[in-house]
């Protein structure tokens, strides 16, 4: 069934009520915003299309998540909390009215979780694939946003969480054999950004990233963007135990993990010697933070075995768009 | 010839050169944004896409200036000035090397006309049509921005420049009898959002919109959203000699100009009174402006001819999308 909405209705109907008061009802095609005092605005924008980031006929309430989570991610890793994101999606012309209201119901389960609102945007037919564009606006403590540029030469390397996972999702989706409410599947077509752990890390981190292209190439940013090199533990690398007990090899697993990306974990690095800060701040927030390996001279990012021998990997994540 | 640069070579290359500070470098996924004491921030964001709102053969510099144009044509409807822009570029894989260089060079001949750098963003493969998003923010002393909701009973409305010329622009590429270069095209395909107009009106007006849809439909936004009605008459909708030697029915002729949209001028409402520091200012500027109707009661937009008759049109800015 055809849409019979209008660009009118759509945004009066479904994206009007997701709105702030900044968004001035989306009446006006623009929002007002007064930056609080002794803040830092950081905008980021990520865009996502059909076919590449996601397929047509993924749930519209998956596609709405990820398109949020993935830029209030990018923002965790700057240390600025989530305050307000503008939308452009263009339609390709095969969703329907429904697939609008599942669209917005995405949004609307990413807006609470991730407390932010919807500040405006821009609904076009693109007589092509559907494109879905966010821009999202967080606050930072001036001055203290955390840069990839910041990293010191042996300063050590760490992880949130486990990763790996949304890449088994992805290798289950495509095998088809799984049913669709796995929990690697949620992690690939859900992921959580580190909103909290993100602005907690401001007062101890050099510099920050968040792993969407895959740890290796996240790092590379910071490696880059700081003039020096990494060395990574494969054994360290941080994997659950639900996904070491359901993959065969478990070398090429944490291989896959340190590689692949889409965990939407963050990865930083910290001058030795406060751990013990770091420890009480995972506990707080039961966030697992694994030390993965050092900040080197030179410019190379290497994985090592437990023999410290190098591993030779394909940095996909460079290329992957 | 197809692309050979990849995501990172474009940015290094052609957007790093066009990023002001606050985008640090295009290294960090973000920008850092200090907004000024004392002034609100204006987000407006506009997406357009291959087929709908441009050609995929258009010159790629004059579909990177209307971009970035529109949107700051959106600003300028609220009074906002032009601070800094991110730029969501969806390529669909027919775009080459060159392509990628004149669209950046499109990009660099706007922010120069009006005053913007790049903050940053996000470059996609979309697999289908081409499609650009852009979000501009601009900067308003605080509490002051212009809205649609603001006319009063009994306001003047006024129109900045002429209009119609991008309609005829619109009208000779589609006949593909005249050479790319002449005004009217330029007009349509180089729109020159009123930046400076647009901050100096603050002070003077009650409600402001800029003509992308149509006079009709944009002074529709300002009906709708100020809940009153508005009578425009025919023979004071501005139009350049030129558009009028050059058309054969004048009557009809300023009926599309009423109408058709894509002007990017402003049209704005004031208490009566007021004319003289409006003239001034246009004076000023060098912009004219002209009086073409005024704000009634009831919730109805009308066209009136020279003997107070009820021109009938139809409102197609209301669903040009």
């Amino acid at each position: 069934m055809p849409r019979s909405l209008t660009e009118f209705e759509i945004i009066e109907r479904y994206f009007a009520p997701l709105s702030g008061r900044e968004a001035l009802g989306l009446l006006d095609d623009a929002a007002c915003l007064s930056p609080p005092a002794g803040f830092d605005l950081v905008v980021t924008k990520d865009m996502l299309a059909a076919g590449v980031h996601f397929l047509p006929e993924d749930d519209p309430a998956d596609i709405a998540w990820k398109a949020l989570a993935v830029n209030l991610s990018d923002l965790s890793a700057k240390g600025a909390k989530p305050w307000i994101y503008f939308l452009g999606l263009g339609l390709s012309g095969r969703e329907d009215d429904q697939w609008i209201a599942d669209f917005a119901k995405g949004l609307e389960q990413a807006q609470q979780a991730f407390h932010i609102t919807l500040g405006g945007g821009d609904t076009i037919s693109t007589k092509a694939g559907l494109c879905v564009s966010v821009t999202a606006l967080g606050l930072v403590p001036a001055g203290q946003m955390m840069k990839r540029g910041g990293a010191q030469l042996g300063d050590a390397i760490y992880v949130s969480g486990d990763l790996g996972e949304a890449a088994l999702g992805l290798q289950q989706m495509m095998a088809a054999s799984y049913p669709d409410t796995g929990a690697f599947i949620k992690a690939y077509r859900r992921p959580q950004p580190r909103v909290t752990l993100g602005s907690a890390l401001l007062p101890l981190v050099t510099a920050c990233a968040d792993i969407s292209d895959g740890l290796l190439a996240d790092l590379g940013h910071i490696s880059k963007a700081s003039s020096l090199g990494a060395d990574l533990y494969l054994n360290h690398i941080p994997v659950s135990d639900a996904a070491l007990s359901f993959v065969k090899d478990e070398r090429k697993f944490r291989q896959l993990a340190a590689t692949y990306g889409d965990d939407y974990e963050l990865v930083f690095t910290m001058p030795e010697g406060k751990e013990g800060e770091l420890f009480t701040l995972s506990k707080d927030l039961g966030i697992k933070i694994t030390r993965v390996g050092d900040i080197t001279g030179g410019d190379e990012i290497r994985l090592l075995d437990q023999n410290g021998r190098v591993i030779p990997v394909e940095h996909k994540g460079y290329r992957h768009h």
